[in-house]
């Protein structure tokens, strides 16, 4: 498996199935084909197979899937199960709503230390994570090891955050800020954009009328 | 075109090729091939064409696609380019971020009110968007008509704050409470699950490993 490339809506996929399994689980459910859970997932049921495929080979045809053993082993391939330690970058409105957000450390993601360079949030405490000026980001990094740091920061700033991360060995960015990071190859930067959302459900609104 | 339908995932990539395409636009691109867009949108080639095959031919085999003309043509089958109105509910950190979120309006989407039922925030203006108590949500909707609810509300008052947005006819929501939304088969309800980022992020950090 080690080497071959996965495309990254792939892997985002692997993520929504996992978390509608832990749905279903949570509703008691424990078999289900592969068409009643891509329709649950919101996609076709020939691209599920095909996405599980890349894998191995689960679930019994006629039968269906187990869930708990399916939910098992995409997060094995996610490689969920493992603790990641993050720094916080911007402890503005939405780095706040990060910091207490409890489905982030429920799922392995737990924030060390957030920065910022605003002297009113430097010092705060939010949800047992301490505010450091960004001026500390080395010291802190030495005392408590990350390998993730999310930018919340304005977008106006978010390339020389990116750059101090970097420069601190920080290997994984997720940045929430309205701007394309760049980066060496050798670390990994995801890019949310909220405005996605926004378009699909215009899209299906689109569609209603 | 009407009634047919097209996987949830299939609008995500549309949208995702739509921000992709106006980013290279920025850039003063002009022609791209579609493995080079599949590239940049980090999906496989065969999947981008297959996309944009639901909604007719495009591009010139051995030139491309032009950028403008494709990103046109997109927009127009995701609905962009009409305005949105929206309500926020939960004014708290996410729900103010959002209010400051520069990239919604600019892509047409507009808060007209924001609603919660903590007194401290009440009578606050936020980006211009006026913070009202929850019951007064049926007036403002009179006042103001809006077409989408952004629910930014603890989990635990989620479902009721969309009861109450399907009660007074909004017929699109948004939900970043971690929680699913129960709603009739006519409202639209799209969830966003931000640990889906982050369970990404750490896929291919544990690969880089």
């Amino acid at each position: 498996m080690a080497g071959f490339k996965i495309p990254g809506i792939t892997v985002y996929r692997l993520a929504l199935y996992a978390r509608t399994l832990e749905k279903l689980l949570e509703e008691g459910k424990d078999i289900i084909s592969s068409e009643e859970l891509a329709r649950e997932c919101g996609v076709n049921s020939a691209q599920l197979r095909k996405d599980l495929s890349y894998f191995g080979q689960f679930g019994v045809r006629g039968v269906g899937y187990s869930i708990p053993a399916l939910l098992r082993h995409i997060r094995r391939i996610l490689g969920a199960g493992r603790e990641w330690f993050m720094v916080l970058m911007g402890a503005g409105h939405l780095g706040q709503a990060l910091l207490k957000y409890e489905f982030l450390p429920k799922r392995g993601f737990k924030f060390v230390a957030a920065f910022d360079i605003d002297e009113e949030k430097i010092g705060r405490v939010v949800n047992d994570v301490y505010v450091y000026h960004l001026n500390q980001l080395s010291w802190v990094l030495r005392e408590h090891p990350a390998e993730i740091g999310v930018i919340a920061t304005p977008a106006k700033a978010a390339q020389e955050v990116a750059d101090l991360l970097i420069e601190n060995n920080i290997k994984g960015i997720l940045n929430f800020a309205p701007v394309r990071i760049k980066h060496p190859p050798n670390v990994i930067v995801e890019h949310s954009d909220l405005t996605i959302l926004f378009d699909k459900l215009a899209f299906y609104l689109n569609r209603l009328d």
